[in-house]
């Protein structure tokens, strides 16, 4: 280690949770950084002699480090929309909530919208996420390069499909690839690398075949990823059964014209059935399961058998009209939860010992970044990787007493105790304040924006109460 | 309002949430409080000009009151507990961890349980909960003392049933209700008025049909409630069924045996039929829901159904092992996304519009006010009832934008926007600070007793991840 690089900062006298290969867990462990990366992780005595001359010494006093969570399912844009679509079936939640709040949308709304997003998935411990696909992305750009965290920003493309607002019709396949191409020329591997670009479909009743084939192609090429939501919901299915000749639904129709690869990050994933769970399996597609969004809207995904069957599932929070908390944190107690329920409706009772925490915690970290085609430099505390990570304080009210360090981080854990954020080898959050802008002038500006776009779309929410 | 009492303190520019039986909610609103009591409620204006002279008047700048919810079923002994029976199946839970732990509980370890519990409800905003059943029942009356909370105390007994530890065996009948009617006598009305005496019953399995008809006819005596865990596992009502000689499970027989009271606090109650909703419905049994804990080892309990039917449906966080947090406000959120996801098994789909977020709300205030038996006074914010409220701080970034304040209390509210909680006229949480104890002394001395217990449990917890 003498010809190593200088090391910024040292962090040491801590539990390190490093989600590497051998789960690894140092219980006075210390974690070295330079410049962007992870020099040393390692007990904080050895970490300590090796690096006497650290520009910064830390001692963490215990706390717990985690790597940066990562969020596979984010709709950025929809976070001014939060409360608007509660408690509504889903016609109204879409054609009478949603899609008048988007299609009155306008750039400056989605930035401030990321910037107020942004900030709730940094407090949540996030510091990757996957968009679920907007319509300007260059605003959301914007907003992740000064947010300072990491992103696969997404447009959310359609060619084809009946309903869609008259002001926001689909576009012709050719413009959905076109645009799309430009957006990954224009800001890919931006920001310092932070910012890759995706390409993005929103559901198969949106997408022609060739929309589909061309974008798994140009995809390849450019060698990113695909974000598409996938088997949603029961009706998604039924009318590709009926229209498409084959005995299931979406997943097996994309396995027959080849859709599927390893590339594909496949949102919510709630309808699958065997053969299909095998198609995933086969390909190496990815899953972003949604635990609250699925509870409320969509089903019960087969989330255990997925991951039995060896799909990478990784969590996402989905959009703030579908949850509304924006928190990592609390979708993987919930994950957790939900799944342990499910098993009520296949065996009669439930079974407390599925999805145990060190799964769950697997599927926010390293299946997250593995969801998002960048475990190679995120999703555990490894020599080389960004240095991306959480530090959780587990000393207060809310997660003592600390038999089962893991446990407590899945079930117990509260955003309020994510003390500090790093990405990229710089604090994002530190000591619970947000670095790098004016929290307070965000939420005022998102809010006014949030209620000027409500009027503008002329959605008026009925009121639950006597209000005088 | 000239001869009106003093007024201590008048609350004012708020949004209040009165809960009443008109569902009002003042905008611009303000609540004065004399002594333990509400004094007034009402347009901002009209209050502080009608009480010019109160000792205190305070701004609250557009924040939300709600009145204190009520969390009706808790287990405070098994606070220190956290951590200790996570992803284990049911057998394990109860022989290897729980009874272990509950069996070489101490007094003070009681004490020191019920303490850091406490923290952990009022700083979710509870400000009465109701004991599932201790040991250690006047432990949890001197901590409550102290907290500055309200509670239903209630005493765990067993007369019958086998496999329990030898240190820790069931009573006779008469030392069950004896020890009981000595606690009432001891501790009921005490404290100001704030704690409460219950008669406690662990579950069908461990009472005698004499145990249960002398509780039913004692408290009903004593003008006080009955707690009681019924029908939680399929295995419970098989049981019942096969011994009883009736066609379903508990409820069916706790009906035959007209066990069943209005005074009746049923935690759980996961596994009832049709004909079992219409005997609580009837009998105006109250119904105490866990979601999280019924998710991870119960079940879906049939809550639509139940409300559909009258019956008073309250929540509760169960006991730190089985949850493990223990916040209503998460509760909340669970209840509402659990229930609408409960339907996919159903009808196919799930039903976004099942619990919508008021009568959620409801579930946490006057639901649970009446599922204590406690609603003349608590539940609402009404004048002449007590002065126990919450003062909500929903500016900050998880809580806005507020297109729909009642839906986001229940959505997106996390206990970090719960800022100041008063009960009987007091603060016992202000501006998040708790007022009554030394938090950091509570949670230091709870740590060390609750390894001690481990220690001389003999429970050792195997670990998840490769400690280094």
């Amino acid at each position: 280690m003498a010809d190593s690089p200088t090391i910024d900062a040292v962090f040491h006298n801590a539990v390190i949770v490093t989600m590497d290969d051998a789960f690894r867990v140092l219980q006075d462990g210390a974690v070295a950084v330079a410049g962007d990366r992870i020099a040393a992780v390692g007990p904080s005595a050895d970490v300590l002699a090796a690096f006497p001359c650290a520009v910064q010494t830390l001692d963490l006093g215990g706390r717990i480090v985690l790597p940066g969570l990562v969020n596979t399912h984010v709709h950025t844009s929809q976070q001014l929309a939060r409360g608007i679509a509660d408690d509504v079936d889903l016609m109204t939640w879409l054609h009478g909530r949603i899609w008048p709040y988007e299609s009155h949308m306008t750039e400056e709304d989605s930035y401030a919208s990321t910037l107020l997003c942004g900030i709730e998935l940094i407090r949540s411990g996030v510091t990757c996420f996957a968009e679920a696909g907007g319509q300007f992305v260059s605003e959301m750009a914007r907003a992740v390069e000064l947010l300072g965290f990491r992103a696969c920003l997404t447009k959310s493309t359609m060619d084809c499909g009946d309903g869609l607002p008259p002001n926001w019709s689909c576009c012709s396949t050719d413009d959905c690839i076109q645009s799309q191409k430009e957006l990954y020329e224009k800001h890919h591997n931006t920001a310092d690398g932070r910012i890759r670009i995706w390409f993005g479909l929103r559901q198969i009743m949106n997408a022609t075949d060739r929309l589909l084939l061309e974008t798994r192609d140009i995809a390849q090429k450019l060698n990113t990823g695909i974000h598409m939501h996938i088997a949603e919901i029961p009706y998604e299915n039924q009318l590709i059964l009926r229209t498409k000749g084959i005995d299931h639904g979406t997943v097996t129709y994309l396995d027959k014209i080849d859709f599927l690869r390893s590339n594909l990050l496949a949102a919510h994933s709630v309808w699958l059935n065997v053969p299909e769970i095998g198609f995933f399996s086969k390909a190496g597609v990815k899953v972003s399961h949604c635990p609250a969004s699925a509870m409320r809207m969509l089903g019960f995904a087969p989330i255990r058998e997925m991951l039995d069957s060896g799909v990478c599932v990784s969590l996402g929070t989905d959009g703030a009209p579908s949850n509304n908390r924006m928190s990592i944190v609390d979708e993987m107690y919930l994950a957790s939860l939900i799944n342990k329920g499910r098993e009520a409706y296949i065996s009669g009772t439930t079974n407390p010992t599925a999805l145990p925490a060190e799964t769950v915690l697997k599927m926010a970290t390293i299946n997250g970044a593995k969801a998002v085609l960048w475990d190679n430099e995120i999703g555990s505390l490894e020599v080389g990787k960004k240095a991306d990570l959480v530090v959780v304080n587990p000393f207060t009210w809310s997660m003592v007493p600390l038999h089962d360090s893991i446990a407590n981080i899945v079930y117990c854990m509260r955003t309020e105790n994510i003390e500090s954020v790093m990405c990229n080898g710089r604090w994002i959050m530190k000591d619970h304040k947000i670095m790098n802008l004016n929290e307070e002038e965000v939420i005022s500006s998102a809010v006014k924006r949030a209620n000027d776009l409500l009027a503008r779309a002329g959605i008026n929410l009925p009121r639950r109460m006597n209000y005088v």
